[in-house]
């Protein structure tokens, strides 16, 4: 029988205790939104965790025991201890997978994995996003259509500074005139990476039943190997003999060792 | 008449002042070795810089005027200011070129930019590297041959957690048994990033002229363009025309706005 | 219950019904020898088929029922009608998986899908081969260790006439000075597609555990998705309203339309 | 003193010739409009050809004497002779730049360089297009905006049947709802090839100063390198020695050669 993926939806969890708006739309919280529909996918095993948890709702033992991290964060990226930015960045070099959703491609652990400033393009004009599927092969896009339809949304626009991806799945079109590369695969390490653009926290976009398709995928996609490769790092003792001289400064052999 | 690339050179200098099997090597110090060719290019007009420099080198005016950063390093990364790290981050986003020689992979610089944490496998055993070209039509590899040949050379080996270049140009092969991704093409913001992998301080590797040729096709290659688009950031009004309303939480429009 | 992958063995079947030395490392052909292993994988469905048989084992409804085309091919690229090729692609871009082994990379198939000539540097001598993991967290890797070791295969070297792939899963040593790109990750369309290096008919290459492994978890991977998205072709309607204007030579607008 | 890049651009020249809407745009032709322009540019040595002239414009030596070749074709791209077609398939992988044009996708050339079997989605309904760019630093988009935009165009639609680019420089919104890659770069052994998406036939798109400079910028990009390395081919000595030896089926030696 096949181990379940460990699924921890981390949520910010700041905007719905704080505006009606948002609360309206997510009561219990994005995490929960989220939460309540991969609890139906036999094959993900799934816990939910909030900034204003003990410990952030990440100690050691979460963190050791998560195969794949779902991360929405807006407000307070700020308050992400350093401490815990860089153990879930180990953890991912290790191989934990995560799925970074809309505003948190400004969190501290997506900027320290991508190596960008974040920082882009945006509007609030509730309008309307259609991402359109760029690989249909991609094991992301089973059981969606050629593209997803969003009637309001907040705006992202390229050129922004996010890396150029490994894969391209996702593209949006966006009613005001912009695109925004939307489904973005990266590798660090032995850690799959996905950014999902959409999911701003005034419409109900983790209700979309195709968004949440989409999230569901990734997770399993991003679920690290069950015996990956072990890496090798520090000195190591060559594998084939070395003849191994010294030469001087002008290339010049001047000593067999 | 075509504006000269601004070339700086810096080099960490802490071996060659301090080590007498590298002073012989790089008696003046590697940024000169460096800079005794670069000189020589006539559309480059380079400047070298180092950490024992005022201001290591690189006052607020030198960043500004450098269109190409070269960095060797290998000791003393942490003596490095992350003020300063902040700068040369911004000056890359914005479009300075970077090119990372050797162990410069261990810089802030470097894994700001590429969020790796470094740390890899290495041996130094004087053993011979082959760097294969693997895009021979690419300008960083005008003028040389099908590879380039170091009788002398440290080891690093892949698997290593660098990220998927955006094109890979080099690839090592090593006496011992390894090999390496060696020659590595990166883009954050508008600025364009070349890993160079060979440059141990004890060997004479920086006088080695296809070596010497491709760091000048580099600085060529990574020069920003003269009049390149400017990039919008922050809240913006769109273009089209957006009909934009409210639905609440389940999709359902309430109002027209 | 999932459906199993099935997976076709085609196997050019030449050189072991004609080559003493090659029949006895595969009395039974290297399809068989493939199949043996594939068989005994619970989600795998496998069968085979060679160039000698009728329709050379590739009628229509055998197409039609294939997720992943595994192909080996040498000596007789040329005797693989045109017309099958053409089916064979198109159901590539349809969705079906195929793994190149080896010479495959010569085969009309291949050269079609990639928009290469295909002939690259080779040697027959006996040499050591060392497959480096490029990427440890991809599932192709899964269960294999840092790197394969072949004690005799033929060479092939980079640079070589082969598009940049997608994604660079493995990279050769070879014992003569050489390396390769050795595991290759292509999408076409919304087929999957994967090369892999060794197998030179004269070595056991495809008894060796790491690279069955690595043909078992390749087929698992490249099984094309069970509900993916609709590609729609040709003359379409547009989603949104469109002003429709035609404007002169010179951009200006001389009527609405 | 530099060598100029010698260009030839390259028109199927029918419409033109048998449409007034399309004679009025371009009374000389789609490829007068380009090398009007591009004369202007001091590096370039522009010449033009067409499917009409004989031997379409391409004798031997005019191939040879190609360092980027610019191709627009819509309707006759089977009158393109199949050995043409082989000649300039050969001259690319050697180094000569490409720059398809528009409908240039469904040409034998770009089809048979790609991989791709072409036909995709499409309108034409006199339609806004808003290229965004991409990657800002890129050479190719060099002194225009963060976007080009053209009030009428004819739509093509992702996903489409293209290879995923090396690098993707411009991405289109399209008025109707669709978003395309419209700015892709790709590699062939050593030649550098750009496909740029805008340029139907009725409309003046190829009088704009944005279209027309990515269009020159790309000249410049795609010429290649003044001595690239020599790439061998076919059966070669090893560079180390081997120690070479046969086993048996089951790996074990049998004998040292």
């Amino acid at each position: 029988m096949p181990t379940k993926i460990r699924v921890t939806v981390w949520n910010e969890f700041y905007h719905e205790q704080h505006l009606d708006m948002v609360k309206e739309v997510y009561p219990e919280g994005i995490h929960r939104a989220l939460a309540n529909y991969l609890e139906k996918v036999e094959e993900l095993e799934v816990s939910t965790a909030t900034l204003y948890d003990p410990e952030h709702g990440l100690p050691d033992l979460v963190i050791e025991q998560t195969d794949v991290l779902i991360w929405w964060a807006h407000m307070k990226h700020e308050e992400v201890p350093d401490e815990l930015t860089d153990k879930l960045y180990r953890r991912v070099i290790e191989g934990m997978g995560v799925i970074f959703l809309h505003s948190a491609s400004g969190s501290k652990l997506f900027k320290r994995l991508m190596g960008t400033s974040g920082g882009g393009k945006w509007r609030e004009a509730h309008e309307r996003e259609r991402l359109w599927v760029l690989k249909p092969g991609h094991p992301i896009v089973d059981g969606i259509g050629e593209y997803i339809e969003l009637p309001n949304e907040e705006m992202y626009g390229d050129p922004s500074n996010i890396p150029e991806p490994d894969e391209l799945i996702f593209m949006s079109w966006f009613e005001g005139g912009e695109v925004m590369r939307s489904g973005n695969v990266y590798t660090r390490g032995r850690g799959k990476i996905f950014y999902f653009r959409p999911g701003h926290e005034e419409y109900p976009t983790y209700y979309n039943k195709d968004v949440l398709k989409v999230i569901e995928n990734a997770a399993r996609w991003a679920a690290p190997s069950i015996t990956p490769p072990t890496v090798t790092t520090g000195n190591v003792r060559s594998i084939e003999p070395i003849k191994g001289y010294i030469r001087d400064g002008m290339g010049n052999p001047i000593k067999q060792e």
